[in-house]
């Protein structure tokens, strides 16, 4: 083909290593995966068979995979404890980045991935929040945007996990970050995509418990949590997070302004079908998060490449990826400590007695 | 208390009777049930715990009760073999009457009663389609009325009930004149409302099974069917009755119009509730014809009281109750024959070649 | 009529006060509607119409209808300010009570309530909240109760008013004692009766804005607010409140169990009815609360009446609605404060350290 | 890349065609796009911006595509009328064919490129129902197949398309065979599908209207039609059609089981947003076919490809095709003439009296 392609290698293979890898190789018809890196021997066996006879080279280390002949963008999608560092040698070597959310769980390594892109702004580098990708987010969005509700004034929005027996989640609270870090970033990045990335975070309450998991409470986490965020703009958005969801995986918002309600995914459904029976009528729904969010990852990766291949803006801007960390954060705090934390429009924390 | 109320009987007392008797006791504030007819010993030891003691007196004899002092109307909730002829003593007895449906599985049976009625027209008779007092069929004709689908062109409207694996059906096809005249009839009697009761049928055909009650052929009927109905104003209707819904009674109807479609009960339920488990999102339905249309028995009944105590038009006219069950027979005798039915505009039958 | 039926008077015939008078006069069969008390003179003329010709004696002062004859029982309807004083007069004069919710927006006033009732256990005293009532949430509970979703662990809630453009909700939030306890009050009792009447609350904490009507905060009130409360025995509940809900009146509830969620009203509509046109598929919902909660007060009054004819314990028990409005006060206090209130097990306000 | 592509052309660049061709360039990983034909200039000045730059070679005469080097399938997306010409011709090049539907409006001429298909065993020639490729449908029939429902017995099913006032379909009435042949062909293929392909058609019967475009009368056309289809093995069908739908395209199917029912798109979305404002509750829909199924064309692109490249059988099988073009073709007949229209075993059209 004669047509320009990106040359994109993937950092991690993984359960969303290997999405990404696919759906650069498969699904993304302006990229062309060349490279793909894991140090581990099960993912590499994965990709002899689905990467590397469709021209993939694989690499064990990451830093090999930057110097790849060509490479031009990484899709870091690898565990979040390195997230920050291999994008910010992507940064160096001139690579455009899609690091997967978060950069970090940590405020200040989140930032340090910030000010590495901010001395090369030529390149692209985007934190790969799935939901500003979804269809009906999107459409949400541009609903509210043209003023169908008046002004967005309260934002609900829940991330709940269907339970998964195995203890899976106790094992990944250690490095998670937290429900509200792990589960509720998105609805937090959702809150400063629908109410302006400039709303500063002025309060933050949690509270939660462990209804099905009291080993969480070793790694300073819950399987259920509530948190309430207020911002200095006079919004409020209040985030449910969950890991023993019966059904599946429920991702559900709203968005409350003074004219109308657009509410996303209220009657979560996985297709079209239902079902009648002696029972009544029923509906599935999705299992996990990519069943519900698939084409929103595809859709990701065909513009990521876009913006690279003809140098526009990304969608969603780097620093709002802090914010996110950092409200997240805080409220993860809010959760174990049981305090109300207060923020002046700065971004510091004071005290009640300040405001 | 000193304003006036409706004198009323009921004859019959097995499930429908005691429904619209205590409908009529209880939940008819202008009317007063005064009496009560059955031939039945089991329907009296009943009518003695639930009638008499709020001073409803029992007869045994029909006859006998519309002798009963005073008594000003009669709803007839009796054995549809005995619809017509009780309708027709009652309106000899200058009685107002609310006849359960159909008047008759016989189209000149029925025609006797709207003729019967036609000598007295100080009386107010009315043949109880239910759905005309359910509040979304109202409200249905209200927006169509008002309208906001153009003009009304198709209508897909279904019976359904719920399967009854106890053979009762079967029993019940002896005398019910087919599933056609017992439930789609229903449908029918909708497709005139909202048609028009003017609207003149110009060819019925229909076909059907027996799925799981292959008995019922012993009585020429089916537990599936299916029946189109052409108008000679250019409107058509399809309906569908089953004996053998899994998950409870589903009676849906679809008004298409040029402009703009509405839909009665396209997502059954029983309640607000879902319920949310390993399976998916469930809800229950309503089991069985009454559970849905209870409160449009409760409305029928206190409009038809009012009607008879301040001397205003019964909201459906009578003639459409012998239409309805032409139609029924009509679709009824396709079922079997297999044959398509035709009809010119004075309703007479005729060969495909005349028209 | 032969069998007994309970003589009530009913006092205040504003909004609610009409409603129920008409209830307990037509739709509450064993009960009498013998008397009705107002001193207001346009609700005296609308009585006149409506009341007086089916035998219920007017008043004009409410001690004068304690003592009507043969009195045996008064549904407080008046304003909240005086609900707690008519209760506790009607329980003096020996009369059983049914009380519309809030007892008072004071919990020691409530408190003063429950004291009066405490000294005549043969009295039916009985706060009227009226989803105790709701067909949907007696289905819901009744499915927790039989296990089928696990422990119940969190409930989300919601009341939310549609928007009333008049200015009504400035005036009214004079004396409502703020929206925690004017609407989340309902949304409180749900979470003890859900999660069990001696659920003791552990901490609460609210945010609030005034998105539509700043006025508001001239009675420390807001149009749309977030709480969190927590309690002693694990489990969590979250609510909202709003005054300017655009389609409707919008009531949600969803119980979160350990092995499933029962939802209340997640898709809201006005019947069955859905309308197809240009514009996509929509339907209407209810536009009040009466709206949506009308059948639970008829068969409140209905239940109310059997419990005193037939000496039977009230559905709920009174205490609970003062534990309700102390939540809800505590609430509102947050609210309005912004610092996050703490009670130990026995429901003394503490500082966090004591905890 | 090193795993084999296969090579494919496409007949055709109308709205279809485009739509196959860039599937298959695009969204097809396993297929290459090497060639494409249309006689028709401004399709050709679409190509040279949108494939022609991706490596595919443009011819204007389909014969000399077919002579293309290399070339292994065709995808026919042309007019109807040329359809069955053009996949003989592939199959006559030795080239696997994927046929768009119908075969043709003439059973004859449907049959014809069976009888090709037969005489190269080898090659894969399929015909595009792109319903079997809808992931709801699929999920149906695999549940359907594994006894959720019992036993199969009726179907209802409708292609119902937005209506446009443009005047199209009365343009395209001329060519598309009429609305059964159109629209309700995919219904009718459903009902062979979940039926079984051996299901024998015993009797049709329809009748049509045109309620917004008469002259659709003019090519024997109607924009609203209703059939009803009995198959020899005790199964029914019933099928609505119409050009009229305000809200958008409705294509809505429901298996009608002796335990239960499966249904698909009863509640159509065009995503899950729902939009909440002063005229209740609403939601988009999909607009066109194309919007509904877009997913199911390439999941139709891919297994074709995969057929073709792993020596496969394909998901359809041919004579299926033949027959949907029969039944459709008798209910349009019947639509037109007014008579029932009956077929013995064998298919031969009989009288009644046969029977």
């Amino acid at each position: 083909m004669a047509a320009t392609k990106l040359k994109i290698g993937c950092a991690g293979l993984g359960r969303m290593g290997k999405r990404h890898a696919l759906n650069f190789l498969q699904r993304t018809p302006r990229a062309e995966l060349v490279a793909a890196s894991s140090p581990d021997d099960a993912e590499h066996e994965w990709a002899k068979v689905h990467l590397e006879p469709y021209g993939v080279k694989l690499y064990k280390n990451y830093d090999d995979m930057l110097r790849h002949e060509g490479l031009e963008a990484v899709v870091v999608a690898s565990a979040t404890a390195v997230h920050a560092e291999q994008a910010i040698k992507a940064i160096d070597a001139e690579k455009h980045v899609l690091c997967e959310k978060p950069l970090s769980t940590s405020v200040e390594i989140s930032q340090s991935v910030l000010d590495a892109a901010a001395k090369k702004p030529h390149l692209k580098v985007m934190c790969g929040f799935s939901r500003r990708f979804d269809a009906s987010y999107r459409d949400a969005f541009n609903k509210m945007s043209a003023g169908s509700i008046g002004a967005p004034s309260v934002m609900r929005s829940q991330t709940c996990d269907k339970l998964d027996p195995s203890g899976f989640f106790v094992a990944y609270a250690q490095f998670s970050g937290g429900i509200f870090v792990d589960c509720s970033i998105h609805d937090i990045d959702l809150a400063l995509w629908f109410f302006g990335q400039e709303s500063k975070v002025k309060s933050v309450s949690a509270v939660g418990i462990t209804a099905v998991e009291p080993d969480l409470r070793k790694h300073n986490d819950r399987d259920n949590a509530v948190g309430l965020v207020e911002f200095h703009n006079g919004k409020i958005a209040y985030f449910y997070a969950s890991r023993m969801m019966a059904a599946g995986q429920e991702d559900t918002t709203e968005i409350i302004g003074t004219q109308g309600k657009l509410a996303v995914n209220t009657q979560p459904a996985l297709n079209l079908v239902n079902i009648y029976d002696s029972t009544g009528i029923r509906r599935e729904i999705p299992q996990h998060y990519y069943d519900r969010f698939e084409y929103a990852f595809v859709t990701e990766a065909n513009e990521f490449t876009a913006c690279c291949l003809e140098d526009t803006p990304v969608p969603l801007q780097l620093d709002g990826a802090v914010q996110a960390v950092r409200i997240g954060a805080a409220l993860q705090e809010s959760l174990i400590t049981g305090e109300k934390i207060f923020f002046d429009e700065e971004g510091n924390r004071v005290d009640k007695s300040r405001l």
